[in-house]
């Protein structure tokens, strides 16, 4: 009987710990495997051997449960990258030394594009030494930007908190009639699925978002104003979703504007909400009002998305299916075979094809004027943010599970 | 047989909606009222003739507990000051002359200090007219800043969405190993409640908020940078709750830093989170990160204290006993009778003691160093955050009563 170890890798999302626990899930109930051991701070936990085993605790149901629907990472995260064994080999040879040691049967790395390059490096290395040690990637990030798979682990939930408090933020801002725009700044550097889904939040009396900003398509500041204003002439009340990465024609970031100057005497960047707020204050006579989602649209299980963290949990547990048939250097996916009923199966694909691209929103989804998505990207989001978690509550708090290292 | 009018005014809150159902439940089932209709956009809604008739739609008792539950203002908002009757008599004459032709028992204003002040107004009046309408405040404002009052309808759900997330951003920023400082800014430009309420996210495994500073106390930067760097010893992720009315020993409110320029080349002035993160930026080595909870903190319906609305809820009902019996000029108040087991009753006060007085956090729930609160402070906040309200879900998004002028 062999051990298996897992880490997470990357930015949080309230669906990680759902894979973390399908992976540990998945390795309590395969005779094939022994103990479950958990690196702290992603690959560098094993550099440094930090582990916690986690073989007791989650043979108690209720602590699986839990940890399913608890925020970011039970086991934390780090952004250290694998140099190529080329050029360094030391890291590679104290990880497998580490493998050994721990009788390690699979490595499990839950983690984004660049957790994604470590598991295609670790299993190239684990190839090339003839070592039987396992390496499969499970995907996780908000930005659904990962190649090959239907969608990702924690885009669910985070457009489900998007869409919902979009339509929240509309009712709070429509209670006044003077006219008022409000710019909400949703994250996504180089993909706009998320802020995408800020279209879920439209419903029969509410327009908002009433325009809609990718950084798949350049953004004019004139053409703006002007998508602004002509709004204005039809709603009291606008609503802009503009993902945080748009940029100019030349390819600069709408956020490089002015701003207050650090103590190299550099202009700090504002981000993209308080600089269109600011353009808009200047150039049209209207209330004008930002809102940075920030990391609350990551971190807010107590809204998570049913379905992402049941999918999340699946594939965790897909991950060590695969482990246990011999596959390696796999990261699982998802397969989408029909919208409506909506039908997935995990499935996987070389990690080689996925690692260091990234999966941008097509063409077909967004409108010529690139302003708002279309229609069609409707029946692919919609079934990702079905369905609630049911968060315990104490003493009117909800009740995740505490951070291992901080207890 | 008379009729009632009803509005709401101010900014919004969670649980303003739970006092216009209960405003709207009270006249539907008391004897001596009839009709009852809502005056949109406040004041300025009997100014402007802009009624709804609110009496066949909330019969159905589902559209009332969908009311009970949905964000900010079904009537609409206004910020508009009554002129003193010495001034302007005429807006007065017209009210009155609007409650006549429809033929009001009562008008019920549902808002914070500045509503308040019209209550008082109108009642003042109505008595040297020798009207027989009546005249009842229902408190409102997330501020918790009213006298007389043990707290504020809306401040028990705000409080719940801080709290909450304050924990929620704890789990997502200690992830990382190496340090860094969280910014925090809540609402609250003159009393620091809300700010206050972020120790209720503290628990056996998370300090978060290791800081907290109120408007009550002078502000020092330095003491500030003294205390974050003190607790980087200690914690490696400190997060700070900071309240945006923070102010210098001069009273210069501590955003009044550098900015950008705006078109007139006034110096825009950045929030105090982002004036505190820059700071830190400055002057420690430590990643620096600033939330601003922004408006989301007072439309989160989703996270509702079930106290909160409950209790709004039964304000409004007894508002309308108040009127039904006579009364006039006065504002519903809630009297704290225990704190363990909680107990509250109804109970009302002359709007006149409330109005433009501001409720601050007493010095017994601040400590001496001003940089937090004192247990003290946790019997009187933590029952105002138990319960959870179920609000339902449709297609993965909160399902909210309509806003009726945009149906």
């Amino acid at each position: 009987m062999k051990n298996c170890i897992v880490a997470q890798s990357g930015g949080p999302t309230a669906a990680i710990n759902a894979s973390l626990a399908g992976v540990i899930h998945g390795v309590l109930n395969h005779p094939d495997y022994d103990r479950i051991y958990g690196a702290l701070n992603g690959i560098t936990g094993i550099l440094e051997k930090c582990f916690l085993d986690l073989t007791d605790d989650f043979q108690k149901e209720e602590n699986l449960e839990r940890l399913k629907i608890s925020p970011a990472m039970y086991l934390g995260s780090c952004r250290y990258k694998l140099p190529v064994p080329e050029e360094d080999i030391a890291p590679y040879e104290f990880i497998f030394n580490v493998f050994e040691k721990l009788e390690i049967g699979a490595f499990f790395y839950i983690g984004g594009n660049d957790s994604m390059d470590t598991v295609d490096k670790l299993s190239a290395y684990a190839a090339k030494i003839n070592s039987s040690v396992r390496i499969i990637g499970v995907p996780k990030t908000i930005d659904n930007d990962l190649c090959v798979t239907d969608h990702t682990p924690g885009f669910g939930s985070a457009a489900k908190y998007v869409a919902s408090t979009i339509l929240e933020v509309f009712h709070d801002v429509a209670i006044y009639a003077p006219r008022s725009v409000t710019i909400v700044e949703v994250m996504g550097r180089d993909a706009g699925w998320l802020t995408a889904a800020s279209v879920l939040a439209r419903n029969e009396y509410s327009a908002a978002p009433h325009l809609i900003y990718l950084p798949e398509k350049p953004f004019d500041t004139e053409n703006f104003l002007t998508d602004v204003n002509r709004l204005l002439q039809e709603y009291d009340n606008v609503v802009v979703a503009v993902s945080e990465g748009i940029r100019d024609k030349n390819g600069e970031y709408i956020s490089a504007s002015s701003g207050s100057v650090d103590h190299f005497g550099h202009s700090r960047l504002s981000g993209v909400g308080k600089t269109l707020e600011y353009l808009i204050e200047d150039r049209l006579n209207v209330r004008v009002r930002s809102i940075e989602l920030n990391i609350l649209q990551r971190c807010g299980s107590h809204i998570a998305s049913l379905t992402d963290i049941n999918e999340s949990f699946c594939q965790g547990k897909h991950a060590v299916s695969l482990a246990a048939e011999g596959k390696t250097g796999l990261m699982v996916t998802l397969l989408r075979t029909s919208d409506e009923p909506y039908q997935v199966a995990c499935d996987a694909s070389p990690v080689c094809d996925i690692a260091n691209k990234v999966k941008h929103v097509p063409d077909a989804f967004i409108n010529e004027e690139g302003n708002d998505v279309t229609d069609q990207i409707l029946p692919y989001l919609k079934p990702l943010i079905q369905g609630e978690t049911h968060v315990a509550f104490d003493q009117g708090i909800p009740c995740y599970l505490p951070i291992p290292h901080l207890l």
